[in-house]
């Protein structure tokens, strides 16, 4: 990997940490996503909204995904990559397959809930029909980190 | 299974096959969803609309699970069942788990695409937090019909 390939993957996840820290401010558990185009270009940002919008698919990365192929006006996202802050669960992790995404980037993994790398293991069936090429723990100690305080602070309210 | 009970699930199927049957007609992959709450009644009912909406998570059991939710104000759908024509995918499947679903009739198996008996098996893993009670093959024969006679006609088109 070339330094300046790194050095943006970085300032992408800094945007999906943005956007975790915000769900984390509404009262949601921290996850951010972030979903960029062939050309570079930031399409989507989400953060986990599913008590406010009272829905159990309302995941950051389902957001993203909706958002960004709204704006596209298309049902897939060839080419384009999540930024994501916690490994994807089932659900999220098909969906990113559905949309036919290129590459995703996530940080922290989850062993409680992940879907990509455990449990369902989502990309490693041949149920699932497009696979993207997956980078982990992308400043994983920050996202983990985010979602500690988080549950910390809500076993003391 | 008492015969008045049989007639009920039989009938909510009628309805998801009806919303499939509409899918189609939009020119969309024939599945259709019912969720039905705790007392009876039908509070969603939801067709594929992922070409409409150009939303690949636009799948009827999110969109039913979608408008059960924004119908109650709540997240979860503790009690109630839904009736789906196809073996849910595995985003939909843990979908239904993250919605709480309590009961799961499905039509037809999905070999290719399924995510419940085969491929992430998304019900079967420590990851996976609510499991639903599962009654497939729901008439099955109705469900696999509309999907021949839709992707036969996709082929001739």
């Amino acid at each position: 990997m070339q330094a300046s390939e790194a050095m943006t993957f970085t300032s992408h996840m800094s945007l999906a940490l943005d956007a975790a820290r915000a769900a984390a401010g509404r009262g949601e558990v921290p996850v951010g996503a972030v979903i960029v185009s062939p050309d570079g270009h930031v399409v989507a940002v989400a953060g986990n909204r599913t008590r406010e919008q009272n829905d159990p698919t309302a995941h950051a990365e389902l957001l993203a995904i909706r958002a960004a192929c709204a704006a596209l006006g298309s049902q897939r996202l060839g080419g384009h990559a999540m930024y994501v802050t916690l490994e994807p669960c089932a659900m999220c992790a098909a969906a990113v397959s559905a949309a036919r995404i290129e590459r995703l980037y996530y940080g922290a993994s989850d062993p409680k809930s992940g879907g990509v790398a455990q449990g369902a293991r989502v990309f490693s069936h041949a149920q699932c029909h497009h696979v993207p090429q997956i980078f982990d723990g992308i400043s994983a100690r920050d996202s983990e980190a985010l979602l500690k305080e988080f549950f910390a602070n809500k076993r003391k309210g």
